[in-house]
């Protein structure tokens, strides 16, 4: 296939300022790919960055191709990736890391301190046609799963990601706070990881309709009076509403020595019930992203055991994309596709 | 429900020399229940028990109950155990424990000295109308399941344990050698985990395609020439043969850093690829019967993912049991289910 | 040696209502010993209970011998224990368990919901003559070590679990909050663990310059203005003062995938920095007394690695017990010792 | 410091045809540093090497600087690398690893298959008065460690990697079976760790009473007639020998739930006893090098827990180098230090 010198990318040049812009295609380097975008996905820091400039302490301080989601074909390789390579369809894992450092070196490459992450301040994102990117971070994919599957690849990971630390696997008994995108996908993999319970709380009958249908065994209203989670009951509790009062309710719903996961972004500070912690010894982990689960998720999404089509929302192209980033439109659970 | 006086049990008096008894119907002491036998299994140990009069280096030497795996309904509790409890199906584990030893009291109960095993020398089993049994031995199971599928609890943790010590869990590639019932069973147990690659070996077609039906995803037909065992390539290798020559032939599959868990028992001493192991940094373990495993495997049996019907054998009562226990007619990989 | 039939025991009546009584010498039962207690310590529960009534939402509304930190001697034994331990000098490790629940059977018999204190509330504590124990709770320890030695490692013990939960071992940089009895003693173990940097916080000098003797290689002095613990240095940080203040100053010091253990009682909610947890993916763990860490606690007492005579306090009987349970006597970090 | 230009190397160009030659010195790039070596020790495979031209598989077939364990001063930094790294004293972990394989990603490093060890076939060595090396594998090490201790550090490295393996820590009771310098810092690190019983095992001793003087508790020369190593009794077994009859000998002496790791190299296949790895659960691990041991084995050398003296042999330069590598002067359980 020709690849074409210049390409279109999604550039957001301030506050709600998006705009579709001539960039040269880039050329891979030593152990890179350039990618063929196929699909990508909108995530809620995609939706925050557009609304107000900011995520997670970094501000937009210069034009940025947003987008972190994506999956697409690798159409060139550079030296030391075999060309055999070229065509794969693969999901792209969006970091670079400086593989140098203690946490890369340990396996923990998600705490690197020089990591940059696609499609924040100061790393180009994947809302764009082309891309250049780590070869070993351009994971392969069946063909049979399609570029929408490999999209969901990514939040999967972070779900994942998330389990693993709250020791979920089979016969385990799993609450999950809040049924957005990542409390979708969380009970979508719970499942696919042997867990024979999976509550899910939230605010919205719509969002926990949409979690049954992704596997949830109960879910709970919590706009509803008088709801009661069952107390002391569950191996593990996955935070992913980043709402205090989400975490209150969920710790004494924790068996002893059971798991808290902390994957929501809330306040900075959070009063946690520390003597409930000490006496059923409830162990508590914040969760960063993702540190080698994309080949796992890879593997469960290709076996078909997770629902993915419930979480595809409206398809987009780049010219249409600023609506799909309007916080007014997200929060229901689903993640705009975008075809560039 | 009225509870008898006497009861009938198949009693092992010498190799091959089966009797049907009476005996007086037992009463539960302090932490046991009374229950009824609802179904059994006859599992390997009580074949070989049977036509040996002999098993893992005890001897045969006074008059036993044989039988270890079964499933029934508790009819009768002793002081402590709440009367609630009355009417449950249970799975029973097979075990007697002293509760006071390290390996007790460290969680690993299948290792402590002074255990008792069911239906091995010294300790009656379950092919008999009651039984009385630890109160936490006698696993809770729900109705829905059926004594049958209760049956299946028993092996399915010794392969739970196996695959436990492998780390298999979602998207593990594992290698099983054997079709017996374990090896079976531990392919319905690794696909229950999330296994996306379940490859197992044996020398009979027959067992290998039951093997397909109850979830693997490649057979390897040993006794066929030329089969080629891919290399270096399983997370995980779980031997069910006890062959020295599957061992042999299944090392070099193992990926680096992968596991091999020896289940099936064979020679005592057996010639193991240390270099292998060195150079690719491979963990073996021994695995020996379960400790934690009945309720993780009760609730994955609970929820339909272990295709158990694929395991259950010929339908015998007390009085016509000996002839399932002979030999030839076990080592096609299914379980005689005896019904008291 | 001839046991006498009645014994001398200090018995709590009501706050701050002690009063020594004579007491029948009890009897060991099945899987039971004797112990005449050679040497007893005071905790700081002891210390609350005594002055307060109450201790972690029990009451005091009977009468309660209190005390349960001792070593002693085996004296006689029940069945099934053998005689050869007559003689022993032994821990007392105070708990008696259920042996049958979910927690115990899995090794985390620390959390069996049956479980009773020795010297809390419905249980009778050590500050006695003779108490009979379970056998495989009374640990033995070398004559060597001797009594004071013994009795040490309960408290080691709570240290022991910490570090444990927090992986600290060779190499480890560890801070502790709290020089108390138990901070103390933790740098201790952490020294034995081979770590290699323990640095203290406290506000009492004297308690710094004691923990100092003990092994710390910094103190923090937290009443002087201007101190500054090192930011993100630490594998571990245990928490032992129980102040939400020397909490919210220590998890900044904690690295990334560093492991945060909270020991010291205070609040039932402490506002925790969750979004700190979650950039730097902290583990922060409750912990709960101890299970299996008396056998090593003793290796490591015995093995004179720990200068555990930094930690005796004064020397006082049964009669002049009262003085020594005063918080205003407690609190220097040292552990009076109670010669019954 | 002015860098010269040219470098004298000691350069294997056949079995026992070592030659001092003269090379340029190299200039480091990017994440690299320029060493200037100021002690090297002799290895094991430094002997095999030049005594026999083949290591692990691999054959001499191009002149090659020998060499894995030594320690230096950076003299120059590459690009991206902080000049204020110049001078300080660092230990060389020996290896060059690809970064972006499955194995390198998830910390397991040693086991990259794309990974070129330093003094073997196709990578120079540390024999020589300058290299190049990664900076991140160019561990810093205090001043007050002197360079011949952190020449110590690669095979403490070895052993921490094997005692880790086998979970060995506070309170551990490990044999150790070999006394040659794998052993005998194995010894002192397990001492290191926290454990309370190392007994050892050899044919020699000398090498035995060194072993003593490094910190084990017993020896056992197995040469003497009737030796009895107490069976079920230890942690941990770590095979440093290579022999198959010690391999035979140690396993029986592993309780329940023990480890065995084995880091001799000997026969590629041995007969292991499978049964009683069975029966106990015994895991058995192979150990190859080490994955980020080196800053814990610095940080307990630089601690003065391990008696490193005992290990050093005589002192040669390199132009007496081949003497040092002879294997009759090998075997002797200490390692030969290089002045360049």
């Amino acid at each position: 296939m020709e690849i074409p010198t210049t390409m279109r990318a999604s550039v957001l040049r301030g506050v709600r300022d998006l705009r579709v812009e001539e960039r040269p295609v880039p050329t891979p380097g030593p152990d890179e790919v350039l990618i063929r975008i196929a699909a990508a996905a909108v995530s809620g820091g995609d939706v925050r960055l557009f609304s107000t400039g900011r995520l997670l302490g970094a501000l937009l301080d210069a034009p940025l191709v947003l987008g972190r989601t994506a999956a697409g074909r690798i159409v060139a390789v550079g030296e030391t990736v075999p060309e055999s390579r070229i065509g794969e369809l693969v999901a792209l894992e969006p970091l670079h890391i400086c593989r140098h450092c203690d946490q890369c070196r340990q396996g923990r490459y998600n705490l690197c301190e020089r990591a940059t992450f696609l499609g924040t301040p100061g790393c180009d994102g994947v809302f764009t046609e082309y891309i250049v990117h780590p070869a070993d971070f351009a994971h392969p994919a069946p063909d049979t799963m399609g570029p929408e599957a490999a999209c969901m690849v990514e939040p999967m990971s972070v779900g994942l990601a998330a389990l693993q630390k709250a020791g979920v696997g089979a016969g385990s008994k799993v609450l999950i706070a809040g049924a957005g995108p990542i409390g979708l996908v969380t009970v979508a993999v719970a499942k696919a990881l042997g867990a024979v319970e999976i509550t899910i709380t939230d605010l919205s009958g719509e969002r926990l309709g949409r979690a049954a249908r992704m596997g949830a065994t109960t879910t709970f209203n919590m706009a509803e009076p008088g709801v009661v989670i069952p107390p002391s009951h569950f191996d593990a509790f996955i935070e992913c509403s980043g709402s205090a009062a989400a975490i209150r309710r969920g710790f004494p719903a924790v068996r002893p020595a059971g798991h808290v996961v902390l994957v929501g972004r809330g306040g900075d500070e959070v009063a946690l019930p520390v003597t409930l912690m000490q006496n059923r010894e409830i162990t508590v982990s914040g969760s960063f992203r993702y540190a080698n689960q994309f080949p796992v998720a890879i593997a469960m999404a290709a076996s078909g055991r997770v629902p993915y089509a419930e979480l595809l929302g409206e398809r987009v192209t780049l010219d249409d994309l600023a609506g799909a980033l309007e916080p007014a439109r997200s929060g229901t659970g689903v993640k705009p596709i975008v075809y560039p």
